[in-house]
């Protein structure tokens, strides 16, 4: 971290603004330069809050962080990549490629099972669906509920497969006992009770990267997860908000590869809310592969015609198979197995 | 709204297509093209799923929505400004010019009560301070909880000033009794449980629009606290999220304008979020009064200098006793009083 | 296109404002609704300036274009892919995969002439090469001029590859003669000058998204090309500016999707530019491929380490074979001959 | 600047490396840290090309630039406002607040010269009025020319007004003898060649930002500007894109400050296009002197309802002449003469 000093502060407010430093442990260099002197500070920087730093000191212009702030998700702490263990002997990360698949809504007993047996034929290891339902108009279909994850508990019985499903708040922890990997929500990146909440649970937890977050904000929030304990986080780009409007959001490949680069941690790519279009999902879902993605998160519907909520963007389960004929050519390429 | 037809529809297709919706109540108009025939959609198209309907037939090629889909804030259904009275005569909206003020966080009984003795001098007629802080790094300062909110009610008792504090959570209603207004933050935006629960909560709700949401889905997260029985919205322009870097975020005073002509409801900013600079503050503050808004929330200090978060962007309480002085004049200017 | 008319406007307004359009040959629907009434525009509403007919007509509230601008790209139009053929029996379209590689600026004779016999040898069938370089700052290197344009020739006749280069206004069009594509730059997208001077050269346009560029708005600059009678013109995809940070732009590939969809034009990616950064080069060029795209152009140096601009983004020689020999697996997935 | 090394470089390299720059007439400062340990480069660090030096030596894993780039406009090096006298005795900066009106585009003698007539008289000082226009569609009236500098010609005589016009590319500059400030517009805020053309005029330059430059990015090509002989630039705010669509662009109010904090060159706001509406013109006005703005351009017409372009966001005279009154109001409490 460095600190740009004004011009002509005085020298003994700069060695008190050192030794108050090096009294917590860290070490300072003097830095003069032509235009502004600086200081530099040497030390485990993550825990120094950088603006409360420049606030609270006069003789202080501004400041630069040099090195990243999140610390338990770094690929420089731990190296070697993260592998995340579900039940039922499936896995993200560590050299598969696993794909997620399911309905937006879960509906009806008979639509999530006909839709579990099917994803899961053509390949699919894990399958998904909404319960809670975030929605950006009140009129709009909010979901089932606590309903909902009992008919993906029975889908699971059924099938085998393990569920992932969004929990909406932190008083819902209780109600996921049943589920295997518990989703966070874009629009909960940084709802940090229901981080900390959910870094108390003992089993995954799937990040979504929120619409106007940038990749260090969720490396945070992973932080969040991790720090309170749950070292099992998977990331989930799904998508950002730009000026661009012929697409839903704008998915951020090279995100992925950035992430991977920084993190340890599994990344998956969610191109059905990304696009919000069906004829996007294909072409995504094999770039996400290429980009070095461990897996995908892709809406599928037995009926996308009639479904409650997010039709227009869900492939139906023909579609779906003949997609994941695909996945698997582009898995092998990068000497991934399904 | 207009479905937009793709090329070589049957005509028995669409006039069933418009039978469905003419049995629903709606009226439909048959308009032809040049390259694509369309259906136009007669009535309280709000209630509409639009994604929904292209999704759900194959006849439709696209959609457009030609009116808002918010009603209850909407300015075409009650064109009077709405005014919030709040509790010791003070009201937002109306003809007056209203400051909201105190610092980021609570710290301890004799710096709220410092501050808020010092704004109500200089003019300030509600205090805010934070007692739950959403706080991006988990080894940041979260604030004081359930303590914080105590002491704040210990200033109000000494000052008979309204207070303000920001709810994190469906679960903290019960401890928000005494707080004059519910604050929902950025964040928070489209945390609709929780919209849900203030909705059901009788005090005026301070509504901040999120870092990356656009003015209708403000007013439609408006529509969830008011479709939910709580008609006392405030909305709260803070800054969006765009690619420039010199400010933490983009103020939108345009913004406001747009909110005033759409919406009923009051509309206030907030400069010391949207800058994170204490020397934009002042200009912000008086440009907000030109613009339009019914009034100001800005952090302040006793000693910023010692904040125990976000100092960098409060004021001192000589710094905020300056600006008041200038916001009497601007606000003279407008005709709005005090 | 729809006109949402204000509310109590008088019957002969109306009747005449209907009747101004009708003469000019459109038709006009009427559709009256619950809160607003309109009016449907029918036609070719391409040459209709909407903002102006808003503008210039008291009755009218606001308006809506329901079907898009541009004609001479649109697929709607044109629905078989556009070819296009350069020089030297290599093609760009048609199911064909085209690599286009060379250094971000041409240096030296020695340079130029190793880049493309190592780049042609690994399979590209371009040679790029930047004689006028837009650089942000004024003391950055401003590019050889004329002189690299030069040793572009000799190196095009030693392999005998096409040659591309960027052009930077309309007084350079002659210096081109012996460039075989023309690019206009992402900050020249909207230069509508050198968009018209372009439009009257006899040869292939390769016209690059603008940073803060729509689809839309780039389909419309290749309007202004064509529609002055040149109809070669190469889409690319290059980023955008957002708000994220970690890349120096975001590579929008769903981007890519959508402008096949719409336009029968080739769309190619340059994914050096986008990303900035050597590595992720390669996995965003494997995605292009699964996105669709008709070609890659990819920056390419014998020794980056001493390149005279925008180093960090090009692939050293060795790095370039070695993506090759991905990008042939990647092509062939996707039935593409490069 | 600071350079972050890899890890495990060798102590020769870096000796070597630092050697380097020491040779060049930097100093270098050796920075150990706990994760990656740096060299901190001091000196005139404007004239180095970060990332070149990133590029082409191994042991850097990235920088961080400490200070700006730009020197000629930074207040730092010319700490007093700097005033721009214009013909007439009519000057930007320096305690005025200066309006700039007319019409977007210059149509005939009797338009120019009835709104020159009527915006002098209401208090404007200098006169606006395209001759060449950018239009995003090539089917949009494209402006005069020529013949539109000369009625602007005509009407100044008659008013004693200067005029201010748009150039379009560097060859037009001889056309623009008798305009007294040159206009470079937002999409051209990056044409370099155009920079440098009127960098080499001898009368005040107005520089526009474009949709999505940052500040730093407007104030370096003010730095082409000026490195080219002219320090007479004005800089002007009209708004970025973003995610927002309810006015045309997001008009960045704050970023006015910000350039008065960091350059000496005065900044005046074009409301009219950062809005694109009308009624969001006067209180976008009144925001403009509030945050400390030299001046204003505004749009004006004798009759929107038939202006060849742009006529949704024009005043018409008997509005503007209301405005004029507030803004005197306004300007006096900022105690500035108009």
């Amino acid at each position: 971290m460095v600190f740009i000093l004004k011009v002509g502060v005085q020298k003994e407010k700069i060695e008190k603004f050192r030794k108050e430093f090096e009294d917590k442990g860290f070490s300072t260099i003097w830095a003069p330069g032509t235009d502004h002197n600086a200081v530099c500070l040497i030390g485990n920087t993550a825990t120094v809050d950088m603006d409360h730093v420049v606030a609270t000191h006069d003789i202080v212009a501004y400041a630069r962080r040099v090195t990243e702030q999140y610390k338990a998700a770094s690929r420089s702490v731990h190296t070697d990549d993260t592998v995340i263990h579900i039940g039922g002997g499936v896995q993200i990360g560590g050299g598969t490629f696993t794909v997620i698949s399911g309905p937006c809504s879960v509906e009806t007993e008979e639509q999530i099972c006909c839709i579990a047996e099917s994803v899961q034929k053509s390949g699919a290891k894990i399958l998904r669906g909404g319960a809670f339902k975030p929605r950006t108009s009140p009129y709009a279909f909010q979901g089932l509920g606590k309903g909902g994850l009992d008919l993906l508990s029975i889908a699971k019985k059924k099938t085998g497969m393990p569920i992932v499903s969004e929990i909406m708040n932190q008083t819902q922890v209780s109600l996921f006992d049943d589920v295997d990997i518990v989703q966070v929500g874009a629009r909960n990146m940084q709802n940090f009770d229901l981080l900390k909440a959910v870094g108390k649970m003992k089993k995954p937890i799937l990040l979504k990267r929120g619409l106007s977050s940038t990749l260090d904000e969720l490396l945070m929030s992973a932080e969040y997860v991790m720090s309170s304990g749950n070292e099992q986080v998977i990331l989930c780009e799904r998508g950002i908000r730009t000026f661009e409007t012929a697409t839903r959001n704008t998915i951020d490949l090279a995100g992925v590869v950035v992430l991977k680069e920084k993190a340890h941690l599994p990344v998956i790519v969610d191109p059905s809310h990304a696009a919000g279009i069906r004829s996007l999902v294909p072409p995504l879902s094999k770039a996400a592969i290429a980009v070095g993605a461990d897996g995908l998160m892709i809406e599928t519907h037995n009926n996308p015609a009639k479904a409650l909520c997010d039709g227009a963007q869900s492939l139906d389960l023909q579609q779906f198979e003949a997609l994941m004929l695909d996945i698997k050519k582009y898995a092998a390429l990068e000497e991934k197995t399904l």
